[in-house]
């Protein structure tokens, strides 16, 4: 069975809980580290829900989704391409995207997103499963024109607000067979299935840990299907993924 | 005046500390936030020197050093070009850089860093010292055959232990006048000085908090000299910058 998790404030205070229906049961602790509730309850509507962890790094991959790749005209990889966003540019749903004034062409990606559970260091896609705690929805927002001036993405990928994350992370779903689809204003622009990646998610997992050692509550992103486009001032963005929710981000007017 | 600050082991603990001479003098927590002595002391040959933070992130910067672009046939950058290293490979001096087994070129890069002590976002390069906390040293250690393949440079860079940090953070100097050196085995290879680099520390610490916010204890390295060359297994890295000491990376036979 699924299980919600979020992270969350409530009376000044940043917590962890779960969520049943609209009740938020506080947690003891980070949810990738205890299952212990401390017994505090309150309503959905009476938290602001945060970014579901504080991750010690963001890990993304580049083209994931086969008909993206067709729709770039791109060749399928023989193996993922790594990047990263900083943590601090992660905001959580509600929040606003700012784009930056040197902005040129700024788009919105996305993306199902692992929360890394149990550490991960060189394991095989098999045992990937055992070290992801759950799966949110990710925003890779992305500035067009310092993307290709710079070469590196570490700009253009990196402004403060350009990591929208959230609002749940789930535990227990089938994550290699889920709808995910991003609206603007309300009008579809990504509908696509995670069932479409040419990467698995177990198997980034895998391929990312023979790199890098994954620690618990950090961000592994697995790429965006086809449909991306223009993020403009005032813009609503919202991207569901079934059984996960609606990450909602509205650009600053 | 200039004083070293250190984050070490002892007793089982990770503490931080001032060095004076060859004394640590425990601090009540991360010198970036106290200056409070617990009175705890310790002779320097008793601890564990640790890599001297901890970072939410560590931003790295392309092409830096005049006479490298030359010695790499590039234009001078009109921008800095920005990248991240994931917290992950960091390792402190003294630590062993692991040559991964799909490796097939590693090189040093040896670079002055910086530590940030105060919160930055959009600063000026007026204010950038005011949000300095101290400087160190950082091998921005690269795997030049992915580095190519992937495009993107998060695994290239990215390999643990491919970031060795320290040994001690040193506030009070003047860093843009500061001698560099790199030795393999004994041998110099890398000798330049912080007065050739392109873009100012105080110019990229501005330019970086423009785009993400700096947060305390995180990491600004700013670009190697003239000199890169190839790790073998067995080989002793020594980067030695004037009046912070020697990173020394032994590369695991």
């Amino acid at each position: 069975m699924a299980t919600k998790y979020l992270r969350f404030e409530a009376e000044g205070r940043e917590k962890y809980g779960l969520l049943e229906g609209d009740k938020v049961r506080e947690l003891a602790g980070h949810y990738v580290r205890t299952a212990v509730l401390t017994g505090v309850e309150y309503l959905l509507s009476e938290v602001k829900v945060l970014a579901p962890t504080v991750p010690s790094k963001v890990v993304c991959i580049g083209l994931n989704y086969k008909a993206h790749a067709v729709e770039r005209g791109k060749q399928l990889p023989e193996e993922p391409m790594m990047f990263l966003k900083p943590p601090s540019a992660i905001i959580g749903s509600g929040d606003e995207i700012v784009l930056p004034d040197i902005a040129k062409n700024v788009e919105y990606e996305g993306e199902l997103a692992v929360v890394i559970g149990k550490r991960a260091s060189n394991i095989s896609v098999a045992e990937a499963k055992q070290h992801i705690f759950g799966v949110t929805v990710l925003n890779d927002v992305s500035e067009r024109y310092y993307q290709v001036k710079d070469g590196q993405w570490g700009r253009a990928k990196g402004f403060d607000t350009f990591c929208p994350l959230g609002p749940f992370v789930v535990a227990g779903l089938d994550y290699q067979n889920l709808k995910i689809e991003t609206k603007i204003n309300g009008a579809v622009k990504q509908s696509s299935s995670t069932s479409d990646m040419i990467f698995t998610v177990d198997e980034l997992v895998s391929f990312v840990s023979k790199v890098m050692t994954l620690e618990p509550g950090d961000i592994l992103t697995t790429g965006t299907p086809e449909g991306v486009g223009q993020l403009q001032k005032g813009d609503l963005c919202e991207i569901t993924i079934e059984g996960i929710g609606t990450l909602q981000n509205r650009v600053r007017a």
